[in-house]
């Protein structure tokens, strides 16, 4: 079931760019936003040392934050001005080994309540094998997430 | 309910020791094996900008990172020589700001079943408030992750 | 993303029903099945006292059993004759006041591996507001969940 | 971790027994009230036809259902007078069969915050063995759940 959403405000691509930017965690392992609609956020995240594990994945934990990530800013995008989001809790499933130079995350909130915001999250891993040339990016994690509403911290914003 | 196990073999502190000092993620966030017992690892982060998010804590990311790593060494210390652990899935509850200058993961096996192993793993930090020196560390997060049993990849042993 | 599955066998869709018609607690609550097809299947069930807690919704315990449900059959549908699936692990969340007189809950399988098999499902409720008819059903909850396959135990096939 | 909580009125005991005797669903299935503390609940239900599959076990989503009402009512006697709780969201690992003649399942709050208590759950089996006569409850599930505050709605107090 798609759920067609209002933003929460005019500026929420501003709003989530600017809350992106000051995530020293997503800078250092090279994330970066690939599309923000409301209630839909994609993120991308290119292949390197310092996300990958022993045998040239990107690791699981890797791939579990740049899900949450991607949730929590699907959520972001369905606030108010001047309220952020938490994440309360998220499972994740590793589906298939994340083998590739470009890993995407992408997710859509299915229910925004008044205190919480439910998303689920596909990630998704291009590029894995050479000779697979054009075919499709393949499913190597899915996160059900939920967020709470929360005042902004004084000084933050 | 607490439960005994009996160690996969004799070499299994060697064997946690050596995936961990494998894994480039760890080592990049500066994470470090705090103890090392059959069905029961703890990992240990201390505070930097690498793990940070904007209001000086530690990332929702980082913390659940560690945290599925801890449970994933709990369960390798179970499994015979040459058999590595996959995580399948976990679930994560972030319970409180972890706030602090040490995030300790301890993870624990409930159940060591043929093809699947179950932990749970708690998150704590210390230091978080200096006026409170002395004061028991706070539980920050509490996952509960599955784990499979996998043959090593040839030429990482 | 939405995958395209070979059914495990030509017989598949009387597997399925065969299995149902032998749990007693879904007899017993009012289950029946609604729709089976490779990799997707639709479990309904009416309102009654028998499913129901004190403010006239469905019970929260029911709209997971029956979210399970519908998950292991789907997984179900894709494997070999004489091969059963088990629930390993699913998460839940409540979204919404599970309000209406018929619940359907929807399993669809997006990762179907060698020995795992994971779906999400989507529950709904229709029926819930008498000046809504021909309003769409109302998703009161999502599971994603993790199957494992099983040799059949003798005596029960 | 363990943690000694408060309970949320003096009459905590008497609310929750008041709760669980109106829940047709609970009763259907035989689930009684085990014993009832502050952040901590047990729930016992002896086997029958009515939970059980086709193998004379507990079925799985009986198991999750009074796991989730175990750990829902432990949240409950940390409440005030007059505010219910409302299941969020909870993740179940179903651990071994559940073949035996009493189901008990303990829940116990982790985290008691502002909107939300997190618990977690044991689920255990008795008398699956006639020759283990004595022999300990074995653990069959394990769960971690959410759950939020809520006013009493209108006319079920």
């Amino acid at each position: 079931m798609t759920t067609t959403f209002e933003p929460g405000h005019s500026g929420f691509t501003e709003t989530v760019a600017r809350s992106f930017a000051r995530q020293g965690f997503l800078a250092l392992i090279g994330a970066r936003l690939a599309s923000v609609a409301p209630g839909r956020v994609s993120v991308e995240l290119p292949f390197s040392e310092r996300v990958g594990q022993q045998q040239g994945l990107f690791h699981g934990a890797v791939t579990g934050a740049v899900g949450d990530v991607a949730g929590g800013y699907a959520a972001l995008t369905l606030m108010p001005e001047g309220i952020e989001v938490l994440t309360a809790e998220y499972k994740i499933n590793l589906l298939r080994p994340a083998l590739g130079s470009l890993l995407t995350a992408t997710g859509e909130v299915i229910r925004a309540g008044k205190t919480m915001i439910v998303a689920r999250i596909d990630v998704t891993v291009a590029g894995g094998r050479p000779s697979a040339a054009g075919a499709p990016p393949v499913l190597v994690a899915a996160l059900q997430a939920t967020y709470m509403r929360s005042a902004v911290t004084a000084g933050t914003s």
